[in-house]
């Protein structure tokens, strides 16, 4: 774990604008945001690399990722149109592995899947 | 929910191309693909319009829309990169307002986000 560039932000040794905290839940701002608004939603805890080991039990704190994400989205005034995205190796442009939600809205458009 | 589009494939009086099932979870072909796989997994009861409205307790389900995702994800050979897209709101693309999760991978570039 203590490679992982989300764990070294969820611990504060890596700087990061924070937008929500739960016990078991960070968001913060993506650097390298893709939608006006674009914020990563992750457990603190690094309980999977990815959705591929996400296991049953696990369920909880995805709820609770959802439920930061709905904070958020609502917070924002994206109630009309916000998306969850999570991506799962290299191939679909996953780069830190550590489980995490992209939340994103604020578009000028529909964007396409 | 009479007339809701995805409990109808649920039960069955408008087709589908089913390509897994639980006892609570359904995964079927979207008819519109964006990717070459594109699969909708949802909970089979409408639990939620979309996922501004999980709760807490939904956590279950979510694991469990997942792990279908992964076993989908695993068997088409994906392993190197797939991605769970939920959209909410119309602004989002959302056109069918019962929660659902878009698996999509096989692309032949690193997909946008």
């Amino acid at each position: 774990m203590n490679d992982c560039l989300f764990c070294k932000i969820v611990e504060g040794s890596i700087p990061s604008t924070v937008v929500a905290e739960t016990e078991r839940v960070l968001a913060f701002e993506d650097i390298n945001p893709a939608a006006p608004t674009h914020v990563l939603v992750i457990p603190k805890d690094h309980v999977a690399d990815s959705a591929a080991d996400v296991t049953p039990e696990r369920g909880d704190i995805i709820a609770e990722i959802i439920g930061v994400a709905q904070g958020i989205a609502h917070g924002r005034g994206l109630d009309e149109g916000w998306r969850l995205v999570t991506n799962v190796g290299p191939r679909a442009g996953q780069t830190v592995f550590h489980l995490h939600f992209h939340l994103m809205g604020g578009w000028d458009h529909v964007p396409p899947l």
